[in-house]
C-alpha cells in the first residue's frame, strides 16, 4: 500500500453538511499547498460566500465553478433536457480536471443527485474514478451516493439529520447557509 | 422570528467530517464578511492545513487556536488533571469570545469530547449558549453531544461512519486528513 494515495471520498445522506464538509477539505488541502477544483452541478448564479473566500485564498489555489442554474426541473418523471444537458457537461469538465494532471483535489458537488436521477451514466464515472491517475483526491457529494461509488470509495461518510433549523421556522442565514 | 439569528449548530457522531464541516462553514463565513474564531479543545501545536489556509484568507479573518496538546490522556478512569485545565482554558477563552463582540462565529472544536469526559461543566456551557448575544453563530464539534446541547441547537447533523479508508489500511493523508 503506498503511502501517498489519492483518495475517493463520498458525502451522502440527507443531513446538512455534505458541500460544506468538501469546502472544508478543501480549505485544509490548499493550506497543504494542493490545488483544488470543485464543479457544482446543480448550483448556478447564484452568490455564494463559498465563491468570494475562494478568490481571497488566491485565484490559483482553489477554483469553483457553479455549472447549473440552481434546480433541476423534474416534472411528470421527466427531467428537463437543459438540466440533463448542464449535468452532463458538468461530468465532462470534472473528468477532464481530474486528467488532467492539473489539480490535486477534484470535488464534484451534487454528482450523487445527478446520478440518482440519471442524468448521468453510474458506470461511466465508477470506472472513469477507478481509472483515474493515482495521485488525485476526489470528492462526490449528494444524497443517494450509488452503490458502486459506495463500493468503490475509501471513505463515505454518511449526514444524518437530527435537526434542522427550518423545522423550527428559521430562514437560512447569510454566511451559514450560502 | 428575526430574520437574523445567530445559530446553535452541532456536527457529531462518530464519523468523518465533524471539524471538517466546521471548517467549511467558517470558510463560506469568511466569503460573507463574517469574523470567524475556532478554538481547539484538543488540538495543539502539530501543524495542520487548516492554520495557514486560514492565514492566506488574511489574518483578521478567520483565526484558528489549537489550545489542546494533541490528545487526552484518560488512565484507570481518571483524566489527567493537566488536560482539564487546557480544556477550561480553552472554554474560557471561546466563552469570552462569543460574548466579546469581535465574531460573528465562534467554533468550539471538539469541546463535545471534553463535556462528555466532565472535563468541563455541561450545565455552565448550555447557559452560557443560551444567553449568548443573539446574532452570535456557534458551532460545537465531536462525538457524543450532550443531550441538553442537541435540545437547545437549531442544527444538528450526524456523522455516520460508512466506510473509513484506515480500515483498508490506508493512512493519513497530507491536505485531506490534516
Amino acid at each position: 500500500m503506498p503511502e501517498e494515495k489519492g483518495l475517493l471520498i463520498v458525502y451522502t445522506g440527507p443531513g446538512k453538511g455534505k458541500t460544506t464538509c468538501a469546502l472544508g477539505t478543501a480549505f485544509r488541502a490548499v493550506g497543504q499547498g494542493l490545488k483544488v477544483l470543485m464543479v457544482q452541478f446543480i448550483k448556478g448564479s447564484w452568490h455564494y460566500g463559498e465563491l468570494d473566500a475562494a478568490k481571497l485564498l488566491g485565484d490559483d489555489k482553489f477554483e469553483i465553478r457553479p455549472m447549473g442554474r440552481g434546480f433541476v426541473k423534474i416534472g411528470g418523471g421527466e427531467t428537463d433536457p437543459q438540466d440533463i444537458k448542464l449535468a452532463q457537461e458538468c461530468w465532462l469538465a470534472g473528468h477532464d480536471a481530474i486528467y488532467s494532471g492539473k489539480y490535486d483535489l477534484v470535488v464534484l458537488d451534487e454528482i450523487n443527485y445527478t446520478i440518482s436521477y440519471k442524468m448521468i451514466d453510474a458506470d461511466e464515472v465508477v470506472e472513469a474514478l477507478k481509472d483515474r491517475p493515482e495521485r488525485v483526491h476526489v470528492i462526490c457529494t449528494g444524497r443517494n451516493a450509488h452503490p458502486k461509488l459506495v463500493e468503490l470509495a475509501d471513505l463515505v461518510t454518511e449526514m444524518r439529520e437530527v435537526k434542522h433549523p427550518y423545522t423550527k421556522g428559521i430562514l437560512a442565514q447569510r454566511g451559514i447557509d450560502y
